[in-house]
């Protein structure tokens, strides 16, 4: 399974490529950061964000894109700017039929490294452990972005057998009624 | 000036295009909300809501697209979707040249009712004498798009005063320093 991970951010957005399947080894395929113009206007931002992102898609061809879930009680002053990039995200990836998938900061930190609670430099090291790297990923963004694309790999078959397992009993529940 | 404006929402986003300039009567050229479907995944709802604002910038092909600007301290239920089609919305018209411009809920009401403070019925109910419509539009999303059109058009000229003021005192600035 090839992941995009997305940590959204007007400034600084976090991309990361990550293809493996749970229980193997994962490889890292790319890891970088989709910067936007502070000074610009923020519909202006928002192109250069989407141009960024497309370019990340049309070089890697993931199956899914993972992006974090943004929460509003969270870092209040930045949170309207990390929401819209987010949508830009999703928007890219649905244009292109691809799932979108979203995974909270404390999902993340407890696929990668047990805690929910972990603090960025665990969450890099982690990372770079897992993905055999020289050096942690810098910046914080970009480590954030292939944390979530783990996580991603991590979770899916989890969440597939619960999606199947849901469908399965719709399916029962309705030959239940029909009978 | 022909002015598209977006009141932001995931289920209902109002849309309203308002042609005219400050100190004239204003024409209605239309008036709609786009939905999208409650019980999709988010990024299928952002990508009908990109559909749908499209499908009104192809019929109307207006000079500025008006968005309301969304603070994250009010209704913090919805208001990451709110920014998230927010979002949308400016990219569209970004991807196109049109400039975007945000005007605050309280700039919009003060500019067609007096008061910051109005509720939605003075607002609607100004909005249908402004345009002479024969009953306010509903829902109300779309009255506030209306609204937010018509706030663009009669704050335009101070804005475009107020750019050239600083534009002006840039340049003086700047043969001050290279004198």
């Amino acid at each position: 399974m090839r992941v995009l991970g997305v940590d959204p951010g007007l400034t600084r957005c976090g991309i990361g490529v990550v293809e493996g399947i749970a229980g193997r080894p994962l490889t890292m395929l790319g890891v970088g950061v989709v910067r936007t113009p502070v000074d610009a206007d923020l519909s202006l931002r928002l192109l250069a964000a989407e141009e960024g992102i497309e370019e990340w898609l049309d070089e890697h061809r993931p199956e899914v894109v993972a992006v974090e879930r943004v929460f509003s009680q969270h870092n209040v002053r930045t949170v309207m700017g990390t929401a819209q990039v987010s949508a830009v995200a999703m928007l890219c990836a649905a244009r292109r039929g691809i799932p979108v998938a979203l995974h909270t900061p404390s999902e993340v930190k407890a696929a990668v490294t047990g805690s929910g609670r972990a603090d960025k430099a665990q969450v890099g090291a982690m990372v770079t452990r897992l993905l055999r790297l020289a050096a942690p990923p810098k910046p914080a963004d970009a480590a954030d972005a292939l944390a979530l694309a783990i996580c991603h790999i991590w979770r899916a078959p989890a969440q597939n057998r619960l999606q199947q397992a849901v469908a399965l009993h719709t399916v029962n529940a309705t030959k239940g009624r029909t009978a």
